[in-house]
């Protein structure tokens, strides 16, 4: 079978393991271990007669509930089917501009929506951008020619290493390019007041895009939800340019339901810090190993027995996933990326760890 | 509430009933009546727990179920988030071409996506395309200069009027035209011995792309369910263009099971023709009213009466919802178009459309 170049390929992984999908621990896919909150799954069930029906072609219901919880009319609000259908439209405007710098180490998705209009992309190396003084990107633009059109794309907190950019460090952007697209689809995991989002700078700025993710925090990645916040003039091109169903019904009324679901957000962020610090410490105190610290529910971990070999070690003996950085070829074989999960999980990580850490193969 | 440009918007309508759109007896979307069958949801509910995972990005299994169903190799189908999905990214290389050929009256979304890349459109009239010989829109292409690249977008059965096209009339332009798209949203209708549909030419012709979708007859227009055949070559190339997971885990195990669900597939087969028939002969026998003989499940009918005046009253007085065609231009007030439900739901509207034909307003 083909080596997935995307994390997440449980089927790929559980063949290589010799067991069943269900029973592999996956720390590949940064997904929230508490969930699915039970309101999704009983919000899908009570949607399941409405599935004879197309859905409301403007997700009525949706854009309210998602633009009252960030405090915007719902013009300003586009749901779509997850946030990788929308990076392709963000990535078919970025296209359009003369340059886009992209923040690399960058999700494999970034390189191939860009690809798919044929972006001209200037990557930047995350090590580089940042200074004591903050974000130098900004700084090598004069290089390339101040009549050029160019936009930046990046995600905050940063995937994979876990960076989290203060607002304050972003904003200057918003003055330099033509189009600033960020993607916070793991925001949502910082608890209320440590929030670093650009959308309370949405209105000042119409060169400004965010992209958020409902899918990671509220487990649910299967069923594919996503949404985007910009000037609604952008938001109708973009609705224009897609097919008028992109959310399914049952992901439309999940999404209603979890937003609304203050007892699962705050249990996930009572458990979330603890949990990823412990795990920080265990994964420290294994040699061979460094980790990163990080703002979001997943760590990045420099090794230095090759991660292609520890995974495949972890796979074959204790039927654990971990992500290998291959499909990040500024960071390849030297770092893995593990998911927080419950410190169940995590100990029995931590243990095979050191195992395999210890083997000489 | 502003009126929706496509049909089956059950909130406007809804609204201007008065009523919950459940309470609507909807003609207006050509749903088949006798679905969802009991496999689609109980592979829904099945597939819950999966949710917390991202889906197979080959989707492996809903593939080879497709394939084997349609006598093809996997790499020929590509699963797509409803059919409209695909059409975006058909379009898009229709698009490329000098000009592309559209049916007229033609489907809403058709417009939509061709000019999402800016394809050039030349419609052809249905009434003018055919002939006794004929297809004619192939004659007219020697004028419009032997050098240029064509392509053309089609639906076989056609929406809205019902007319099927044999294949052997739809050969020639696998000859003539540089690209041939052709949505066969409504061929599962057509009972196997009876299907016009051109999936066996696939392999013999590179320029040959098909449409489907699950949705319209297994009754789960909510859940969005297409899928392309076509090369290969083209299928890899549209799955660069857009993002790695478009269909949602419950959407693909759903399709794997209604694809195997013989029994609901003969069912719908035996309700169709006969109840068809017997809501034409009920229209013919409305003054003011002319069906047109179709092929799916739907009926285009011409009336005397404004067909929005009739939508209007219709819903106020009956809580029933037909298609008005004012996205086609070419047919505007003067048609409208009817889903093929139970008897019983057939019956009630011939009596709601007598008593409102025998109105003055």
């Amino acid at each position: 079978m083909k080596r997935p170049r995307h994390g997440g390929n449980l089927v790929w992984a559980a063949a290589l393991a010799g067991c069943r999908a269900s029973e592999l621990v996956d720390f590949s896919a940064s997904i929230n271990p508490l969930g699915p909150p039970q309101s999704a799954i009983a919000a899908i069930q009570g949607s399941l007669a409405a599935l004879t029906a197309y859905p409301d072609p403007n997700y009525s219901e949706l854009c309210s509930t998602l633009s009252e919880w960030h405090e915007l009319p719902p013009d300003w609000v586009l749901p779509g089917n997850g946030a990788a259908e929308l990076l392709t439209w963000a990535c078919r405007e970025l296209s359009a501009l003369d340059v886009t710098y992209l923040l690399t180490p960058a999700f494999g998705d970034y390189w191939r929506s860009l690809q798919t209009f044929g972006a001209k992309v200037h990557p930047v190396l995350l090590s580089e951008a940042i200074s004591p003084s903050g974000l130098r990107i900004n700084k090598i633009i004069p290089q390339i020619g101040k009549a050029k059109k160019r936009g930046i794309l990046l995600n905050n907190p940063h995937n994979p290493t876990g960076n989290l950019f203060p607002q304050e460090r972003l904003k200057p952007y918003l003055e330099e390019f033509n189009l600033v697209v960020v993607d916070e689809a793991f925001m949502d995991f910082l608890p209320p007041g440590e929030e670093q989002s650009l959308i309370p700078l949405v209105k000042e700025y119409t060169n400004l895009v965010i992209l958020r993710s409902l899918t990671k925090f509220y487990s649910l990645p299967g069923l594919r939800l996503g949404y985007a916040i910009a000037h609604p003039e952008r938001l109708r091109r973009w609705q224009k340019w897609r097919d008028p169903w992109p959310v399914n019904i049952l992901a439309a009324a999940a999404a209603v339901a979890v937003i609304q679901d203050k007892t699962f957000q705050q249990q996930t962020w009572d458990w979330l810090p603890p949990t990823r610090q412990e795990l920080f410490e265990g994964i420290k105190n294994i040699p061979g190993l460094q980790p990163l610290e990080g703002a979001a529910n997943f760590l990045l971990v420099e090794t230095e027995k090759p991660s292609s070999q520890l995974q495949k070690q972890l796979l074959i003996k204790h039927k654990i996933l971990i992500r290998d950085c291959l499909s990040f070829p500024e960071l390849g074989d030297r770092f893995f990326r593990l998911a927080v999960r419950t410190t169940q999980d995590n100990q029995l990580l931590l243990q095979a760890l050191s195992k395999c850490l210890l083997d000489t193969i």
